[in-house]
Order: C-alpha cells, then structure tokens, then sequence
C-alpha cells in the first residue's frame, strides 16, 4: 500500500518530537475521505502531512496517538467487515501495517474517543495541530467533547513548534524523493507542455495532458494547475481560453511522490513559438530577479531580504525599460513595484507544496526577528525568516501587468513619481510571465532541485515544436 | 463561467419545488472549496447538485434561500475585494449571475445569518437538505446556531420529498445533455481503453490516459475511476497491478458534463485482447442479464423485480455451466446467487451519478410500497421503486469470483444445496466482469443513451488493438 522511509526514521521524529514538548499526550488524527457530492463520493484520498510525517500509514481513519510522559505510542485505526472484504478487498491489517512504522500498540478506532476521555478525566493535557478540514473539526469536537469553536480556538501552539522545528529541514532521503519526481514526471510535463504549446488550442488542453501523464504513473497533482494565458490572474484555474499567437502561456504545475512530498515548478512559453522583443526583455529581467536570488541564498540570510533585493532587480530593469522611474532601493522601499510583482518570491515546500500552511503562515514563515510586513505584494510573502541548511523553498520571480490594478492605481495616482503609467498604455494586454524552480538551501550555498528544465529564452525556443 | 438552462426551466423548478412545500424559507447553500491539505490548497469545486438543480450557478460561497410563503428568491453570494480581483480575476457580479437564473434578489453572503436568525424569531420553519461535507454542517451550525448534532438531525424530510419528486424525471435537456457527453466524451474514454488495453502496462496507464482524455476537455470524472484487473473487487480504487495475458480488465468510468450531469459505463477487455472460453461463457452470462433486464425496464414495472429477473438470469446460466444447481426461482429466493453478484443491478443517474444519494438511499430509491431486501446482495440494491417515464438509471450487471468469499461461505457450508462449491476451484483466478450502460425509461419500454459502446465480445475483440 503506502511507500515508507525506514523504521528508524519514523522513530527518531517520533522521539524528538516528544523531547520537545513538556508533558501531556500528543493527538495526530489522520484525514478521513472528503465528499464531492454526497458522502460515498469523494475525492482523491490525501493523508494529512503531519500524520504521514510521523505515523507514515497512508489510508483513511487512522489516529496516532504519543503519550509524552510514557512515551507511549498507539495507532488507532478501523476494524474491517465482510462487507469491505467484497467492496474494497483483503485489506493489510492494522497491526500489520503499524509494524512498519516502529508502533507496536494499536487498537479499534472506536476506542479512541474512551482513551482521550480517560486521559481528560486524568487532568491530561492534549495536543492536536489546527484542523483545516470540516470533518477533522467535527471529528476532534467529539472525540474531545468540546464545541466546534472551542475545537478552532484550543489546538496547541507548543506542538505547532515542535512539528514545524522538525518538518522544515529536510534531510538526504526527502530531498532524493522530491527530485525523483520532479525528474520522472514534472520536468518531463514541463517539457511536454513546451512542445504541444501552439495557437488554436485551449488551456485545458495543455493541462489535461500534463496532468493526464502524471495520472498516468499514479502520481497526482500537489495543487490545481495552472495553465493559462492571463498569467497576470494569478491563481487562475479556468482553463476556458483559446491560445493565441503573441500571448504567453504560464504554466505553474507539481505533483506529489509516491510518499507525498511536493514539487511546485513553473516555465511561460510564448504562444507563437518566439518571443517578441518586448516580451524577451521582460522574461530576461525575470530571470535575473531568479538569478540574483540564486546568488544571495544561503544560510543565515532571511528569505525577507532575498525578496527584497529580487524586487529591486527587479526595479531597476523596469527604470531601464522605461517603466519605473527613480531610485531603485527607494522604489522598493515605498511598495510601488508590486504592482508589477503583487506576491511573494516563494514559499517552504515539502509534504505539503506551501509546507506546512495548516500550521499558521506566521507561526512558520516569520519569527520575533522578522515581522510579516504589511506593504501590499510584500505583505503576502509567506516565508520571511532566516534559512537554514536543509530548507526547501520555491523561488518564483514574475512580472504582471493586471490592467484592473493599473487602472486603479493609475486613477489614483499612486507612486506617480515612481511609474511611468503613460509607457504601460503598450503593456495592458501583455498577461504576465513567471518562471519558478524548487532550490534547497546547502551549508554554503544553495542547489536548484532536480535535472534542468528548459528555462532561458533560447531553451525554450527550442524545447517549443509546433 | 457556468453553463445554465434557458431562464424559464430555473423558474418553472422553483415554482414546482414552492407548490410541494407548505410554508416556511428554503434555504440550499451552495458548497464550499474542500480543503486537501491546508485550507487554500482545494480539490476540484464541485457544486452543490441540489443549488445547481434549482439556482443553476456555479462557484463556492453561494446560497439560495426561498420564502415559500412570500414567494421571495434571493441568492446570497460573497463580495470581491481588490485582492480576490489580483488573485482570481476580474468576476462577474453576483447580481449579473443571479439575473440569469431569474433570480433579482441578491444580498451578501455575511448578511445570511442574519436573515435566517430574523425568520426564526418570527418562528418561521427552515428547510433544509441533509449536509454531506463537513464544512456545510459547520456553516448549517454557525448561520441556525444550532450544534453540530441537531444540524445533522434537523434536516426537512418534505424538503427531501419535494426536492426527489423534481429531480428523478429528466426533461429532454438533461437527457441530451448526458448524452452529449457519453458520445464526446465517455465513449471515446472505453474506446480508447480497449485500444491500449495489453500486458504488461499498469492499471493507472489506463485510469491516467483516459482521465486525461476527459480533462483536456475540462471534463472531471462523476466518480473516482475503477480500472482493474481484480474485478473482484467492487471499489478497486487502487491503480497498481501491471495487466496480465489471460486477466480481465474492468473500466467503470463517468463524466460530469459541463452543467454537471453525470455518466456512468463500465466495459471488460481481456487484456490478451482474446477471451478464453470460460471467460466468454461468463460474458455471455452477464449481457444475457443485461438482455433480460432491458426487455422488461418500462414504466411500472418496480426496479427491485428486475434485480430479481436478472439474478435469475444469472443463477439459470450458472446451472447450465455447473456452477450452480437446483431451480433458479429458489436460488435467487434463498440469495444463493449473490455470492457471484453481491451488489445491485443499477442506480439512479441524473446531477450525481448515485443521483440524489446525499437525500437519503431509502428515501429515494424505496418508498411504503418497496422495501429494502436485507439480504445480503440484494440489499445493495440502491433503488428498488416502480420506474418512470423519464427516470435515468444505470443497468450494470456483474459476475465475481470473490476468493475470500467462496472460501468463507464454503467453510461455512451456506447454500451447499445450490453452490458447487467444487466446480469453482478453476474459478479462483478469473476476477470479474461487469457491463454497464445508462438507460432512460421512456413511455414504452426504455432506451440506452448515447452511441453504442463496444460491448459483445466480437465487439470487444475488434476494439482491441494491440
């Protein structure tokens, strides 16, 4: 059924996890299924990260559970029927599958709201992540005899910090993971993008196929794609419109490995096959806002910074361009680049593609030392904080020209004395380009994952077959 | 964005539903995105199938409230800031959409609760479906102020009533629709399977190439795919079997259509691209069933004796090939027979492809006139009511070789008098076979919808390309 690290791994994350809380019992509910449309219908089923993470099991139901001050560890998981036997097959049983994960201890999952009771009564403290599914919600509101409010508002931010301390250095065998799959199936989907790109065609059609291979090796998608010609919508995920000569296509796409750890990769291909001259000069500027983040990260350098000096790379090519006046580091110091790069430059990636978002944005991404900053673009940088050898992050430089926002700003002459909004008149149907790599931070550097895919002017060219 | 019906079928549904009602306010919320592993990393927005039946529109955050009493429609959806027109695009205002279903009513979302809590001190009754995602019960929960637990209980059974009147008889509209996508889109799917059906590819070569055959025209699946050479296996979910010569390979695929109608067809390819003898006599068995049914499905007839004529089919063919034995009345009678068909011979079709499974199976598919059997088997039989004009419902015959189950029941010595338990012993590795198409009941008789599919074994073998 589920691919596992080895044994010993699942141990040790399980022992430094407990050395980092104090006391009280640790409660990590796997997911159940989500309906579509009635409640035997569902969805694909994804585990919950932190469950994988430490219990590793892959199906639905489970619970682990990890008394802190026994050191005590059970997985709770559902007794099968005759009738599962016919509609699902012989299933592995739970001790069985518990085994492979070091947990010698499991019993029915009915048992389990008895034992949380039991350790209540006991004046026990109990430890439970945020839930962000509405099933988990009401699942841990009656395991715990607690409202559905009492549920959002009572999770527990020592083991919020405890998890994040672990999740977020990724050690040899997660990152062997990560560019094994963004070898055999993204790089591989990027590719097959850049050679059916051509005019006459709809988006879907590109993202069907890109997520069609990836099916193919039962391998699925770690988020919506992303496909689309009005790259300046930025999470677009219609897939209505028709290419067309002169536009560019966005295509921001990863998938999940086998054991569920992320890939996040995005190329734009110009329509027609060549870039014209004003779109070259934007996509190199793009990739010079990558390059001089490539040159910057690395341990002890806060992720906050590297947005910063990609945006006044970024600021000054647009003063060369013509579109952006003044002085760089004062256009960047005032927020009025972002109206050409409204996001952040990346983000944490690992079990989950924005790693551990269910955990808190500012729980994970900013600390005492670095604040969220609330300057409109900047403001949604999800990772702010000091890296540190082992972190995975996306770097996704892009440039947008979003007519609604340029008008806005425009009719309210925001940072007159920073944009030229006479010069965009030229750029009201450009879309937008964004080019994005997933880049692990090394003790003295840092690494672009997995085998190049096609990424300068040239390359992509080339790779384009129509 | 959505794909609607004229104005006039969105009024006359609502005019209809208001007259089966005696008083209070309808309320049908619309669904929200599902989380996968954070709250904003969502699977596939799927609609609420009841809000589409009678509001038609289709994106998340929206609700249709009627006041019966009144008369009064109002759809209340969410209000875009300047972030959601950066992120998401320029939309469409929600008092523009609400026109096109012939709603003019329309207030913000946050308004609803109080809405709702101003009826209820007036004592106004609220109607509304049983919830099936655990997000929907929250919301319920929060807008009634109500716990989660009476929001699961204090569903409206004359909702219910009203609501399956409507939605079991498809109008010419709905029909077409279906059949639109079974000809462009599902057909093409099973055709496809057949031609890159062979040894040696896995199972999730097939379920991957014709799940990406649907998206590339931004088609999604009604249900997840069933592609598997252990047929056997009802909900064989899982992917990972590499096809063998001699094994039968089962595809159980749907579509959604572009208003959300679902298809629903199963066909079986021997992976040698030949069937054996034995397994064309088995074949044989299972279209002489599917026959049997089809020339006796026509308005009056209950869908229970159907199940019941085509159990008898089976146990008589299985007689014939000394499988079983006795008189097929009383196999069928002693439930004998369901240890080679353990599930129903079809469902309900329409906006979900176990059309309105979320209202309640007995509530649908039984009423005081047609019980459910509680024998095992016939027991899984989802609708057992005289058919309609007009009804849609799927015919999916089937005959299993459960391993697991044949040692149980012979261990057990159950039915020694009409199992020849000894003449299975050859049957151990054959799997499964199951045929399925969609069938509407017309004032006479019925018709299967769409283009034929290649389905008799001449027909199969000729599919086959390898």
């Amino acid at each position: 059924m589920e691919r596992l690290f080895s044994k010993q791994k699942y141990i040790d994350r399980r022992k430094t996890l407990i050395s980092k809380i104090s006391g009280g019992i640790i409660l990590l509910p796997g997911n159940q299924r989500s309906p579509v449309n009635y409640k035997s219908n569902v969805y694909r089923f994804r585990q919950d990260s932190n469950f994988l993470y430490f219990f590793g099991l892959d199906s639905e139901g489970l619970a682990g559970v990890i008394d802190v001050d026994s050191g005590e560890e059970i997985v709770f998981g559902p007794v099968f029927t005759i009738d599962d036997l016919i509609w699902t097959g012989p299933l592995e049983k739970i001790e069985d599958r518990a085994e492979k994960v070091a947990v010698t201890k499991t019993m029915p999952d009915n048992s389990l709201k008895d034992y949380l009771q039991k350790a209540l009564m006991r004046n026990r403290k109990i430890h439970y992540l945020p839930p962000y599914r509405g099933e988990k919600t009401i699942l841990l509101s009656e395991l715990l005899d607690k409202t559905v409010t009492d549920i959002e508002n009572g999770f527990s931010p020592d083991l919020i910090h405890a998890v994040c301390s672990l999740r977020i250095i990724k050690d040899d065998d997660e990152v062997k993971e990560i560019e094994t799959t963004l070898d055999n199936v993204t790089r591989q989907q990027h590719i097959m993008a850049m050679n059916n790109c051509r005019p006459g065609i709809k988006e879907s059609l590109i993202a069907g196929m890109v997520e069609g291979f990836g099916l193919q090796q039962d391998c699925m998608l770690a988020f919506p794609v992303i496909c689309s010609v009005h790259g300046e919508i930025l999470h677009n995920e219609s897939h209505e419109n028709t290419l067309k000569n002169g536009q560019l296509m966005i295509l921001d796409m990863g998938n999940e490995s086998p054991m569920h750890y992320a890939t996040d990769i995005t190329r734009t291909t110009p329509v027609s096959g060549k870039f014209t001259q004003v779109q070259a000069e934007i996509y190199n500027l793009v990739l010079a806002m990558m390059d001089s983040s490539l040159r910057l990260m690395k341990p002890g350098i806060s992720y906050a910074y590297i947005h910063q000096k990609a945006s006044e790379t970024l600021a000054e090519g647009l003063i060369d361009i013509g579109l952006m006046k003044g002085d760089p580091e004062e256009v960047v110091a005032s927020g009025a680049h972002a109206l050409f790069f409204p996001h952040g430059l990346g983000h944490l990636m690992g079990l989950d593609v924005h790693d551990m978002e269910d955990l808190g944005e500012d729980n994970i991404g900013y600390d005492d030392e670095h604040k969220r900053s609330t300057q409109f673009g900047t403001a949604f940088l999800r990772f702010g904080r000091k890296l540190e050898k082992g972190i995975i992050l996306t770097v996704e430089p892009g440039i947008y020209f979003i007519p609604t926002l340029i008008d806005l700003w425009k009719s309210e002459k925001k940072y007159e004395s920073f944009i030229n909004y006479n010069a965009l008149h030229n750029y009201m149907n450009f879309g937008g380009i964004r080019v994005e790599d997933d880049v692990l931070i090394t003790s003295t550097g840092n690494r672009i994952l997995g085998k190049p895919i096609p990424k300068t002017i040239v390359e992509v060219e080339e790779t384009y077959k129509f």
